[in-house]
């Protein structure tokens, strides 16, 4: 949601490899992330949300920054940083895995992505891994290099994309498994090409490995698309919320531990390997978490997105907060993510949005079906 | 400098518990700065430069986030992410102290206060020194807590600081010395009362230790200041540029060690506590930095400030690049901090603008004195 301030500039919010033609089509707003500037519209959400669930789009996601390990301790490194399971993931494989510090907090919720038996990227959310794993790796004395490399991703998505893919790199990516990648080049551009992305409508995500082709990868990869109505985007508020797609820094923080997040799937908390979190994790499972990451519909008429944390209150107690709302053309209600308080009821919620207004809130299931007003 | 683009608001960019009163004093514009919004400011830089130089302003500097790191291995921990020598700050003062990794990279420029024997807020620049610290400290098994406290920093800077702060906080400010600090209360609100502040026109950072009276604070400095002619501001970058303060991330990042950065005074290269760069800087104090922030001066006529680097050359060759660059309405030319390769002798040094004009820069002394044209 633009707001009515301007954002300033100045190098340290560092521009990606794709600015110029970010501009050129239109952007009229950014957040910033990883110390990058994210564009975050170009026409409505509502209008970009409808495109994307038909169509074909180019985001600039360059701001998914990796945080490259590499070296003897390389595993032993990522291993330590995450509960998940990661020797098991094949060199040309992905894996989503949440980053958990030795107390169980969530450090980020990065896709891991192996590039060699002792090479990984660590392609974050939006907070310095980077210094987290250096850090690790210089108290422990690892034999590990750690850097953020020149990898500016782009993605496309949206059900044409396959489409779009097939016509740049050529009939292979038909073939590509969901979060399987493959290193490859198109016109001299050195890129990591993914089924990956940060919306559930399908695509990839196409790391450029050299920041000087920014302009170029954007302009082939349009070119391709236009038959198919590819346009620019971004990732879309409404989308992802409906595909409980985590927004790390507002749905979940440092704070919160995987159980909280609703993250236990991507948790092996008996893995072989050692990790940070081992303890602390081990602990919280035995007792059912005090907050849960939840769908919650917000009744009333179309609100807008929130800008800050929204609490939640029962009875006048608090109970939580939204961190992510937005209304859904398709759902026809104002969908959101929650962290809400487990031992309430999740019974008469109310949320106070910054119109001011007095709405009723209800946990659902993963269909959104039930309302507000049941 | 704001550009033509909206910020997109969301919880993960953190608001201040100053934010209410920086919204209705008029601000148009914010950067992000640890993840927080940072206002840049409410009327022009021009203006505000004058105003700051002759009267007094409040600054919402909250994103100015403090690392806590407390228990019995505070002090080796915090030793060993500086070259700077810690043990010998006491209670109760301040350092300001560069923060460099085992590359001999900066991490951070922060200012360090000794709060107790075993108690260090790092008042932290722009990066997630949080998670260094974190790291560091779960790889070595320390015995400390390291998280971020509830503190937010309020700036009062200007040569009338002095009188603003005596009658919100007493006649003890006057003898407050730079560098030293004081844990105090007013109106049963919890502060911290240092005298420093990221200006060179002298006053004090208050913070705040409960975000909840944000609103309150505010008022009963802007109250006490309004017969001094007390106005919001921001750091401004004319003054800070001419008096040669670092940004962290635009004019020093980790790819700079602080030979680069020009930050020997604050290195301590010999202290008797291990830190994690000793080696590193130790290899590099025996030969000349290759490159050196200095103060420039950009000839011709007003430029606006940049929004990006501006790469140097000389005669074609690469020779640097600008990171900061302001028109001072004082000295009356453009100034501006640049990171300047040494082998080339510094004659001939070029710059292309943003708005595309070809500049003569000058590498000058302390006193701006030189001119592009000399």
């Amino acid at each position: 949601m633009p707001s009515q301030f301007a954002i300033a500039r100045s190098p340290r919010l560092r521009s990606t490899p794709f600015h110029d033609r970010v501009v050129a089509a239109g952007v009229h707003s950014f957040t910033v992330y990883n110390h990058m500037l994210l564009p975050t519209g170009y026409e409505s959400p509502e209008e970009s949300y409808r495109h994307l669930l038909e169509s074909v789009q180019i985001w600039d996601v360059a701001v998914e920054r990796q945080v490259e390990v590499r070296g003897r301790d390389a595993l032993a490194l990522v291993e330590l940083m995450t509960p998940r399971d990661i020797a098991s993931c094949r060199v040309g494989q992905c894996k989503y895995a949440p980053l958990v510090d030795e107390h169980g907090g969530i450090v980020n919720d990065p896709l891991i992505l192996r590039l060699a038996e002792d090479c990984f990227w660590v392609s974050v959310a939006d907070s310095d891994v980077l210094l987290w794993a250096k850090g690790i790796a210089a108290g422990r004395g690892l034999d590990v290099a750690v850097h953020e490399p020149d990898v500016s991703p782009l993605a496309l998505q949206g059900p044409l994309a396959d489409e779009v893919a097939e016509a740049v790199f050529g009939t292979w990516t038909r073939a590509l498994r969901f979060f399987r990648f493959r290193e490859t080049e198109i016109d001299g551009i050195p890129l990591v090409v993914a089924r990956s992305g940060w919306s559930k409508q399908g695509g990839f995500e196409i790391y450029l490995r050299d920041g000087t082709f920014g302009a170029a990868l954007w302009d082939r990869i349009v070119d391709a698309g236009l038959s198919y109505g590819i346009r620019p985007g971004t990732p879309n508020l409404i989308e992802r919320i409906e595909g409980r797609l985590i927004s790390y820094g507002s749905d979940v923080t440092l704070e919160h531990d995987p159980f909280e997040a609703g993250l236990e799937a991507f948790c092996d908390l008996d893995k072989p390997a050692e990790y940070l979190a081992h303890e602390a994790l081990s602990a919280r499972r035995a007792r059912p978490p005090l907050r849960r990451l939840e769908r919650v519909v917000v009744g009333g008429k179309r609100a807008d997105p929130n800008g800050d944390f929204l609490p939640l209150h029962v009875a006048g107690r608090a109970a939580g907060r939204i961190s992510s709302m937005a209304y859904s053309p398709r759902l026809e209600r104002n969908v959101a993510l929650a962290m809400v308080a487990t031992g309430l009821g999740q019974r008469g919620l109310q949320v106070t949005l910054e119109d001011g207004s007095q709405r009723d809130v209800a946990v659902v299931g993963e269909d959104w079906g039930a309302s507000a007003d049941s």
